[in-house]
């Protein structure tokens, strides 16, 4: 595309029109979307990726962030760099706001984007249950502010504790509640220990952060619950060695600015993180197509709309289900996966190819790791747990880090830790906090 | 000191009387207040260090993290860490609001830390030479958030010209004015335009980076002041090659949401970043003395207080002149030097002993780098430019950061950057910006 012209073309909506090649709008690029885009790579398409954040995002690591492991440039790159020399692909900042399927056109802060094809792949938030007074004090952990939000809310509660006289309100500034005990809950409460125990312990004077508590509240039986039965009984236990209280079989319900209750049981805590549960983005709002309760939208086997083949749905908002009926999770690999798949199907569409056949996902197994030398991995039927799982979700995630300099980063980051037991980004940022204790 | 009665005394006001050790009470934890702690390890004394962050920050390579090159973390270490072992010192995160030098205690969030010793190092932070309305428009660059703040308006300057249609609304995004002809100015226009010609320039479609322009306005006569002239024309050339335009001669008589005013002339600008004035932090209105128009106290030759030797005074706070005059700079080699000398003139005066020579200042040299291979050192007689100076530069600064790992990092960093003229750390992050054009 001829640089001096593009602009001209580029937000004006005749773009179809002008270059003649069919107009593959992508809204979102994470795992899905990003894929999609980088495998149109050879299509004969224009694609506008669009995002409401400059970077995309390696979630799978933002707990990292939040326990002052990482920093977020480590787990996040431009996505203009990352489809800088792909010349079929530009990049729009912004936020959609609503689709106009009739007119074939997304709304984005207030300009319309024509399109012949459209992705959604605009993944999902966390969700409070229909509790969204609970948001302020228990925040989530999906976007990198959220990330560098529980990271002060965390190290400002030590400092708080080392200037408190009152052994009350010590006792609950070094209380930290995960709710939810799934792998980001699991990895975010055994990291936390870790912190507490390992790098934080020689740091204060009037409080030992040993003797913080780290609840991890999960309303089902067991922790890890996609995993087998035999894995998530060894997941409690290396959360026991590190620490962790693990509270399985009541929910939260109750979160305020003194802590949580679970079941009928009040727990004071100064800090309430949320990892419990998610819903996705209100596409089926945009798309005037019914949902469920999470917010997903069932597609066909082209994870298309049964109702508009030109609209494709992949990732955490699409409602997709495997060979046992089974509804597919929302992790990294579904959403990969679902994003070549449609790229594939885009493909032989505009080639008057053959549709491939039907997606089905190939399960890459489960990771997750607990704390220094312990992890999980499940891969079929292959189970494995403990030091060898760990280098395993070490090295796994470190070849998964898009680009060499961020594995080298990451890796050196890693490598001092897992050395010195230290931490390198503890920084608190932001804002003062405004949330401090009503009482006391 | 005693982990489990350390709380009773702490905040209390009983510290002194308890230990039988004299209370040091340092407020700052930058170059000076820092280097007056460590070196105070020795000493019989307890020392409370106060600041309203829990990070010591390497403000000379803050332009960097501006300009997406380096990670906050990579610049700033908690101040914990860096005296964990020192177990004569405790930690307080506050904000210092006075000093009652009558009962010897400073105000710290409504609590009173006595002292019999107190050393303020609280710094300076930018001025808009009475012109506090400029502040919005135009953010300065002395912390963290105001770092990451500048790189988030920079990065989104890009962005919205990629989809802007108006070529002036274009032009205005395009246009970055730095004020200030400093050190911290040079090394922000420079490194600014490196970003757009280099990193950024294959990433967009409608907009070429490379079209961008900085301007560096300098109100006197030439940039880098505190340079010798021929350094500073040096300087001035290796920024016209980069493509900096430089506007010495003028000051900025406005600053507002459509740019500046330079003179009597209009600068059309998006994005206006500060690097021209400081003031030093409101302490002589804390100690009830007096102090000169940018804020600064004046002290004798123990950088203690005339009126008060238990008050010392170093940093970018002090009012000291060198053996000719001159008023010492706010750079850190003379905080680091001024902490060094009050911790062996309290050591001596706690000893019984004389004290010793009075402060002299051992000039350090002055370092300034403009871009890729090309800076300016002055050290004495001996004058440096151009590459070798660039690779000292880069020597001294990996070498004067603290901690292996930080070096390792910024190390990699740097050398990723030099290899492949990429940015690691593009992030567009914090809250959406409110700064849109008011009109057009």
């Amino acid at each position: 595309m001829n640089r001096h012209t593009a602009h001209e073309l580029s937000v004006a909506g005749t773009a179809s029109a002008a270059s003649g090649r069919p107009q593959v709008v992508i809204v979102g690029a994470g795992f899905g979307g990003l894929t999609a885009a980088l495998e149109l790579a050879p299509a004969p398409v224009n694609i506008t990726l669009i995002d409401r954040r400059n970077h995309h995002l390696f979630q799978p690591l933002l707990y990292q962030v939040a326990t002052a492991g990482l920093s977020p440039a480590d787990i996040a790159w431009p996505i203009r760099r990352l489809v800088r020399w792909q010349r079929n692909v530009r990049v729009l900042l912004g936020q959609v706001s609503a689709v106009d399927r009739v007119n074939k056109r997304v709304w984005m802060d207030g300009r319309a984007i024509p399109y012949d094809l459209l992705v959604i792949a605009t993944g999902a938030s966390h969700a409070y249950f229909g509790h969204d007074e609970w948001a302020p004090h228990a925040p989530g952990l999906k976007s990198i502010e959220d990330a560098t939000e529980i990271r002060r809310r965390i190290l400002t509660a030590f400092e708080r504790a080392e200037m408190a006289t009152d052994p009350d309100l010590r006792r609950w500034l070094l209380t930290f509640v995960v709710v939810g005990g799934g792998p980001t809950g699991v990895e975010m409460a055994g990291t936390l220990a870790e912190l507490a125990r390992k790098a934080l312990a020689a740091d204060f004077r009037a409080i030992d952060p040993r003797q913080a508590r780290v609840v991890l509240v999960e309303a089902g039986s067991r922790v890890l619950p996609g995993f087998s039965e035999g894995l998530s009984d060894h997941a409690r236990r290396a959360l026991s060695k590190l620490g962790v209280e693990v509270a399985t079989g009541r929910p939260i319900t109750r979160c305020d600015s003194e802590g949580v209750m679970i079941g009928e049981d009040r727990l004071a805590a100064a800090t309430v993180i949320w990892a419990a549960g998610v819903a996705a983005s209100p596409v089926a709002d945009w798309l005037g197509v019914s949902s469920d309760r999470a917010g997903r939208v069932p597609v066909g086997s082209e994870l298309a709309l049964s109702e508009d083949s030109d609209v494709f749905i992949i990732g955490d908002v699409a409602l997709v289900e495997d060979a046992d009926g089974r509804t597919l999770p929302g992790i990294a690999p579904v959403a990969k996966q679902q994003g070549s798949h449609i790229a594939k199907v885009i493909a032989a569409r505009l080639g008057g190819r053959p549709p491939p056949p039907p997606f089905r996902y190939r399960d890459r197994g489960l990771l997750a790791t607990i704390g220094r030398r312990a992890a999980v991995i499940e891969y079929g039927r292959l189970r494995l747990k403990g030091r060898l799982a760990w280098w395993l979700w070490g090295i796994a995630h470190i070849y998964f880090l898009i680009s060499l300099r961020n594995r080298l980063i990451v890796a050196t980051q890693w490598l001092w830790s897992y050395v010195t037991f230290d931490r390198g980004a503890r920084l608190i940022t932001g804002p003062a906090s405004s949330a401090s204790r009503p009482t006391k």
